[in-house]
């Protein structure tokens, strides 16, 4: 049973959940490359589709993610990768999870404060 | 701030988790249309893929997701839809979560066990 790469022109969403508060982190593409890597090497590895190249997740931060468990949905699509997260926060915005804004009356408003400061750790760069 | 429907060919992947146990139960893909409807009625509806229409999740089955809060992440691109699932399970092959194989030694293996009739329910369509 071999994940199926073929719907989203050779990459699958993987879903980053925390494995011990159950929070939803980030959302990421895998190709098979990247997923080989994330295999082989035990931190989530994603395929980076501005930079189209691989990105092991933290290669700049050091806020790695350590696999602690894969499942795979139905189809075969889709990966969900729990995880626990190196550093302070997931999100090259500064926040824990990428979904820190919320929809409220229609607009996304920010529901949570942001647990460190980019600019230190990117040094400008996202 | 608008949801960015460019990156795959007009879709966002929509991360459904169950808003009181912290679940994912399955990924689905958005396209506007889809996100209008869901903020219309209430109701997660999806674009499928696969017949290439509107979906209703539940439209067959009555397992219906009831949308309790939607976020986005930093990039505008993904979006966590907070559910109340209706029904027994979501998947659409009888599991209360579509992520419902653990990659376990190499393999995906079933880790937990049907909550419901899937032939019973969708009268062998899926």
């Amino acid at each position: 049973m071999e994940l199926d790469f073929s719907k989203l022109d050779g990459l699958i969403p993987a879903v980053i959940q925390d494995a011990s508060s159950g929070r939803v982190l980030m959302v990421g593409f895998m190709n098979e490359d990247a997923w080989k890597k994330t295999l082989e090497t035990g931190f989530a590895t994603f395929h980076s589709r501005t930079r189209n190249k691989l990105w092991l997740k933290g290669e700049s931060s050091g806020h790695r993610l350590v696999v602690k468990s894969i499942q795979t949905d139905c189809d075969l699509d889709t990966i969900l990768v729990l995880v626990d997260a190196q550093g302070p926060g997931v999100c090259h915005a500064g926040y824990e999870s990428c979904f820190y804004r919320t929809l409220t009356g229609g607009n996304w408003v920010e529901s949570e404060k942001p647990t460190y400061d980019p600019n230190a750790v990117y040094g400008g760069k996202s």
